[in-house]
């Protein structure tokens, strides 16, 4: 059976981890920011610019001319146009977990979708990123963690007109902080098997 | 090892109910609105008192002389003293399940405690709700459930300063309406059992 698994996570919660380990241990692909490059090769815009808008809103959008390319349209429409229509080509393509993008939105009239939502404490979470970035201090990490939040909510909110991270949009919703990065991959799948 | 399971749950998302399948399937106590009975004996409240402001907070708090008894204190901060220390006391006994009445604010200081909120769509509680009570009209149900909602929302707020089904408060937040009962009841035993 098809399964869509989509992931929505706080940054530093371990969402991509999670969702590359479910990928590997369902034998289906992985998707993060490979959709952008997929969303490049069909369409017209290039990967530096899918790159420099992904998962934000244009600060100025609506109030500045420069924003609107040579089409007339203004470019981050555009680019979610773009994204949407390879996050849904994926999602046709067969099972695959998607991280991010607002996946749960875009594919939410599919069938065999489940969408989850990883979040964990703000301290574990800059714990955890600073621990991977060593040469960061931690308030700099921490400045980044508050900032990649924001930016994730408001790109939710602007497409979606949902609140970002509400339980009504999601099948469950884990903790990394308290099950760990392991157990929430294996709750993921004993949440999958289940129904099928 | 002891394992202590709260339950916080939407009216008719069947969080009673997972909760009951899951005492049963780990053979352990399950307590809702038990805790009021324990609560009365273990203190000069009578049982009618509890009943009537259980998970509600009164109206008029703080403005109606009425609501202090002859010790001079306000009732409900005697009622939700009375239920912290009997949600306390069955948490020190050992195992159990314990729904509603904020017991995973009160026991957030405790170890081997697994918070779980259950929600599901407003449309689906009503329908299952009405399945439940064939004598009330579908609109008369809907009413009740949000009536419910919102008198739980506001208890939580009141008491804890907590935004009532804010993730940051559980390990794992399941929906019923696209899980299933029986499912929440198993995903919440592996979440568990990985853990021990």
């Amino acid at each position: 059976m098809r399964t869509i698994i989509t992931i929505t996570r706080e940054f530093g919660a371990g969402g991509g981890e999670i969702g590359r380990k479910l990928a590997e241990a369902l034998k289906i692909p992985f998707y993060d920011k490979a959709i952008i490059l997929t969303a490049a090769k069909q369409s017209q815009l290039d990967v530096e610019s899918l790159r420099k808008w992904d998962e934000r809103v244009p600060k100025a959008f609506g109030f500045g001319q420069s924003l609107f390319d040579f089409y007339g349209q203004p470019l981050d429409e555009q680019l979610f146009a773009a994204q949407k229509q390879a996050i849904v080509n994926l999602a046709e393509q067969g099972s695959c977990v998607l991280v991010g993008r607002n996946a749960d939105y875009i594919l939410k009239e599919y069938d065999h979708v489940c969408n989850v939502f990883i979040y964990a404490g703000f301290d574990w979470r800059v714990n955890r990123m600073s621990g991977k970035m060593p040469e960061l201090t931690r308030s700099k990490v921490a400045m980044e963690t508050k900032a990649v939040d924001k930016a994730r909510r408001k790109y939710c909110e602007f497409y979606t007109g949902r609140e970002w991270g509400k339980t009504d949009s999601f099948d469950l919703c884990l903790n990394s902080e308290r099950l760990g990065i392991d157990r929430c991959v294996s709750v993921i799948i004993h949440a999958l098997k289940y129904s099928e």
